[in-house]
């Protein structure tokens, strides 16, 4: 059970409504989940992160697949349940297949593995890592 | 200062030897990076590792920069600092621009931020996110 | 299900039930909730955490319910479940109305977002963060 | 050394330059710090940063030293150098005593502790903690 | 639910098939626990995990029980609730008692605390916690 | 630097410089290191840490050195930077050799691993872990 109410439709405020109807709207569908409802305890914080992640998530230089794999590994190492479960779905929504699946996990366990031994040994950053082109 | 001493070529036993000699063939490059010699302080941990990373970053359904883009997301979860320079530096090395960075970084604070508060809010994960076609 | 059984009244060491009766007083209520029927398996440890936890929350120079807010906000940065319902119940039963509490919401979130960025960014602590009245 | 270029004023984009302007102009300082020019090679995302931080930090139900501690929790929580240099000293700016900082290390020890055992433990959470006033 | 299909015997590749017999024979059970079920979607990953595995956790210097609770240490600190479960019990199974486990979660909630307080104050790292042999 | 002085000797109050003298004492040197000068700021904290760490750390059913390489994991997996350099050298103090060292590695590079492919996958814990003999 969330520390907070789920917000219905029926007790939505005005602001909170209409970003619930703004979900619909860009996702196509009539289901909010839970994060928005939860979210919606207070309405400034939910339009702000709401308006923030389209603009994130959006079209740019990099693959809205590749985006939401990025998201799955955040929300791993945070170890956030909720996250992995809902941004799993949206990749595959997004056409992630199961080879790629595999992929990401593969690296996530690599990455995970090798920061344990770099923090483990206190390896020093090489000089070289630095070297920018600015 | 590594708590392991980084392992020279000179003090390398011949199997950490072959290990440093392959990672200069396959990066193309006469420098084997501290990391490398902080774990050659175990040989068959060197080799168990090395061998591993290219099978996981090597060529696949996802695209090698893509790979290290994850690995930099997993890295900064965890906060190592080492792994996100030599990432970092990895990235660029394989074409990612300073868009595309810049981009990285938003979807990992965005990610961040709503891990944060699907876990603070305790939000309980939607069933349909466990719809899956198996 | 715990990885300990949970220690009921009947179960309890004298030790055990000592520290049980005193959380009953002080808490003033019959219930004593599971975290510390779990640490009873182990009762110096559970008196050491009961005895140190009073001390840490009880009257100082913060407010008590300042306290549990700043409680949460670990137990949310650990992902720790448990922690971040107990306390979120305890800080309630302290007054946090629901204004107080998506304000936490917010400082956690943006916390959350820019230590994940001066991470990836590895951006070094300016000179005059470190400058102290000493 | 960063990850990025620390970008000055004169290498600084106009809306870059403009959000400069604006910490200078809010905080009553000539001094941008490090996390500012390390987030301008990205003006949006150091414009959205910005603006945020200011509408969470602000005023509110919650005393803007209270805020700070949260964040410097938080902070400690996710082993962020940069963020607990940058916060411990702005709390300090806005009034924290010695003896504030020493109760605040010590709920942030306090819960770090049992966050850990109930993790261990696996505790299940008590329904009461679930039962809300909705 | 899993992000994953749990994978029977029924639907295992060969390749998985292989090490699910090779996990009966070597733990003289029938049973094949969810995270191999999980891990079968890519055999690969699943062979390699199983077999690298198999290598870490067998005899060596350091006593078997030894291994598995400094498994359990890491996974408490992750939050990994499953690998808590698992190892705890696989520690048990290995003969550790009541007296050790609450010591170890004594160890484990001293180190947190610790950790908590020397990232909270930033200490400096003292020189000589830097002087090896070498 | 420390977000606090170190406190030296001259600049200890009384019950600070009591514990300085306890641990001169216990630990047969001159030395006191940076962490205790640190927490000598608030020298209640100090003295409750001191107190707590030498009984967790003491004679009991695990070896004092099996103890210090599980805080080393805690560490590790905690990103603490300092308690990776002070654990590891007390380890070696106790007696930890090189080969053992790098079998803690390889533990915590496992147990790391895994940790990262149990939360991405959200395996379901199986029934049986949960089985105990009460």
């Amino acid at each position: 059970m969330a520390t907070v109410p789920l917000i219905s439709d029926e007790a939505a405020s005005p602001e909170a409504l209409t970003v619930f109807d703004d979900i619909r709207l860009k996702r196509n569908t009539d289901y909010v989940n839970n994060f928005w409802r939860a979210l919606a305890n207070d309405p400034a914080q939910l339009q702000a992160v709401w308006e923030r992640l389209q603009s994130v998530m959006g079209p740019g230089t990099l693959d809205p697949l590749v985006k939401e794999m990025i998201y799955i590994a955040v929300s791993v190492s945070n170890g956030c349940s909720y996250c992995v479960h809902s941004h799993t779905a949206a990749a595959r929504a997004k056409g992630m297949t199961a080879e790629q699946h595999g992929e990401l996990m593969a690296v996530i366990a690599m990455a995970s593995q090798t920061n344990a031994l770099a923090t483990a040994l206190q390896v020093e950053t090489d000089e070289r890592f630095s070297a920018r082109s600015d």
